[in-house]
């Protein structure tokens, strides 16, 4: 690490050596605090005393005893002959307890989904993220947000907080959707749509109102490992499907269909996270074919569609809302911390929902979705969203072309804010390694239902344009 | 009914002789509205074709039109000899299959639980409810309200709506609620509160995070027919524990805890929902006995805690956050709307809780927590909660001489929002009796979690002020 380059970075990446504590101290802290927020997953082994001694520029002498120093506080434990793992957390009996059914062999670790998501509030301590998984903060519009809200609070609004609202949601938001739908080329009535806070409660909702523990469930892997990890501890089988450039492989999918019977096929359709492929339309119609064949439910989580054109091909469009469940929010476009989301199901489903919804959290904040409605009928998320993805635009040709001159390739074309990058070596240990720099990346391991070791890596476009980082990835993986 | 009380009520209680629509047609309808507002739950009987014609003053044929026209939309089936019943609702295959573990039997039929829910919403319409579950509206503080969001929303708030925020919740709220706490006698740190949406989702995250299919647990009965269909809809077998004046029937909840080891004892201490009532130092005290010799959690729903008086009994209090997890919202005393709840839990269960909320809902919105905390901070929470409680005094006083007047007699002490009050006839027939003169009341097998005849109802002071009410009560109790 140059002189140069650590200045740039936050300045935790270095040990302080005339600081009050030893240096065994602070990097015992430094790990502990990456256990804490899962940076560092239980089950991840910790680098070799010579590596951690290289990477810190401290004795093995210090790392030893920073090691032991973890040991005692009950956060790693040794190995013989193996090295230092973190521990599990506290009370691993009930946590697996969460997941029964089948064996634990079959319903093997989709977690580190806490790490994450957690990397998610991580990133806002301003470190750069180049794994992040949102737009950077100051990509979305807070002046069109404080204009929403006050056109949204205004008049006799505070009458309307003194009730619990529509089970379904704000109907104004419920009607603005439907039309936004529309666009996509889905009909849906205003009926059919039921909020949710953010897409995250509309999955769980779903899946809470089709499933029962120890049924079968399709998933993309990759894939999002929060969705794993809820239908995990849900307590269902998670079957995933291998996802290409065009979409799941098909003949994997029937395979598993005619094997297990799965009551519910979960997926990304367009933008797919982390790969950011889109669905093709030869293979969506496969799709709805094997669905219909097998009685099967699908859920399209719409979550990047805003950062799409309008073309793409969804799920939903296709069968109209027979077997397909669209949900989506407005999180990842507009404003994270409202906590906005929606799904749109066929008739005979929504009243299940609605009763899952007011068992759960009886209504959701019709206030925020009051401005989330104005946003969309005065259509200046449209707007936003149009120059969001111009800029995105710039930002990925950028990106791709570091990627590239790096010597590192995308496994699926680059689109919107996700590239999916191959590296050559195991992202996982390269995670540990930059994030000893100062760089938090998304290793592929996060976005396998079952953990193994993988070369790829998902990279946000928009926060992934530094040269340096592409320099020090090539170093980690051994290029230079 | 006579002319002045039908007029007095909402259009709707009358059939209109002169409308378009044949009477069997509107009576359908009618029937077939309460059918879907679950009013009517799955399973009810539905008056005779005689009391029926009685009721609303129709010739018996126009009653037979009206049921064959039911019968014909799915929605009630004949049983020979037996009478009409309202059909279960569509997949009620796939609705059973969400609980799974014991036979049926045992799980039996929480249910009815939307039906409550729905009563809450259906309140809004403005019809009078004698048996809703919240203070009228015009009792809550829209002005102190719009001061609150204004002062959370000034200044350079909009930034914060771009981060998803604390992963916990609002800082905040979280020391303002430690405040609360505090002033109730119980000690919590800031780090032992997680914000939720509203105690619903509160009470849902923590069954998610401690409780497996197939657990056993412990409930209150009568109580929260919500919390019953939630538990079951998570697979959990219910163990219902007699509750009395002073807090739960400590034998019975001996036996329940040596026979079947439930994990988890849900209830409220302090004005149960529905009796009133309140439990006693002394139960208290035995209840944490139990709990700490058969390692059982329990979770203490301090829902309508803001309308006691301070000194009142929690367990929390007792064992300081050590095997109690209290729950709260603000739904009932100053916003339902804005969905703002919490819990408070012992320190090894925080980041479990804490998980949890991530997978089912990623954050909570922190404009909401903020204005809510803003309402802590400067005491105008705690000012207005004594201006309801001293209404609700009187409230109380009002209709307890109502009650005993028109010859009826609490089971519990009255106390709070809610009279438990034995009207010596079947409350759910009645409730049907009533609802057709406009009145919506809540019978007591609302709040049984196994469904059987009660002549208990709960009555809500502030809304059951009204002499009429009680009046017509007599009546269809047979009484005059």
């Amino acid at each position: 690490m140059t002189t140069t380059q650590s200045a740039a970075l936050p300045p935790e990446t270095g040990l302080a050596r005339d600081a009050g504590a030893p240096l065994s101290a602070q990097l015992a802290g430094r790990y502990a605090e990456r256990i804490a927020q899962r940076l560092l997953a239980p089950g991840t082994k910790l680098p070799s005393v010579r590596d951690c001694a290289r990477r810190h520029q401290v004795s093995p002498s210090t790392v030893v005893g920073a090691y032991d120093l973890l040991q005692a506080q009950g956060l790693v434990e040794a190995r013989p002959q193996r090295g230092f793992f973190v521990r599990a957390p506290q009370a691993p009996a009930a946590r697996d307890a969460l997941r029964p059914g089948p064996a634990p062999a079959a319903m093997a670790a989709p977690v580190d989904a806490t790490a994450l998501i957690r990397s998610m509030f991580q990133a806002q301590a301003g470190r750069p993220a180049p794994g992040m998984g949102t737009l950077p903060e100051d990509w979305l519009d807070a002046p069109l947000l404080r204009r929403a809200r006050r056109r949204a609070t205004g008049g006799d609004a505070a009458a309307g907080w003194l009730r619990y609202g529509e089970p379904a949601g704000d109907a104004g938001l419920r009607a603005a959707l439907a039309r936004r739908l529309a666009d996509c080329g889905i009909a849906a009535t205003p009926g059919q749509i039921v909020t949710t806070l953010g897409a995250t409660h509309a999955l769980d909702v779903v899946s809470r109102t089709l499933l029962a523990p120890g049924d079968a469930v399709l998933v993309d892997e990759p894939g999002w490992a929060v969705e794993y990890a809820r239908l995990s501890r849900l307590g269902m089988r998670l079957l995933p499907v291998p996802r290409g450039p065009e979409g799941p492989d098909l003949d994997a999918m029937a395979a598993l269909l005619a094997a297990h019977r799965p009551r519910l096929y979960v997926t990304v359709s367009v933008l797919h996270n982390p790969t950011g492929a889109s669905l093709s339309p030869a293979v969506a119609h496969r799709v709805l074919q094997l669905a219909e064949a097998h009685d099967l439910t699908i859920v399209e989580d719409d979550t990047y569609g805003w950062m799409a054109p309008p073309h793409a091909t969804r799920l939903a469009q296709l069968d109209g809302l027979k077997r397909t469940i669209c949900v989506s929010g407005f999180s990842k476009i507009l404003v994270p911390q409202w906590r906005v989301g929606f799904l749109a199901a066929p008739p005979s489903l929504v009243d299940r929902f609605v009763d899952t919804k007011l068992l759960t959290t009886l209504s959701t904040p019709a206030v925020l979705e009051r401005a989330v409605a104005v946003c969309l009928e005065q259509g200046s998320l449209r707007r936003h969203a149009e120059r969001v993805a111009q800029r995105l635009d710039a930002a990925r040709a950028r990106t791709a072309r570091l990627v590239r001159e790096a010597g590192f390739r995308f496994a699926a074309p680059p689109a919107g804010l996700f590239g999916w990058v191959d590296v050559g070596t195991d992202t996982e240990r390269l995670a540990q390694t930059l994030l000893d720099e100062g760089w938090l990346t998304a290793p592929g391991a996060l976005f396998h239902a079952v953990r193994r070791p993988t070369t790829l890596m998902r990279v946000n476009f928009a926060t992934a344009q530094d040269a340096r980082f592409w320099r020090q990835l090539r170093v980690a993986a051994g290029r230079d």
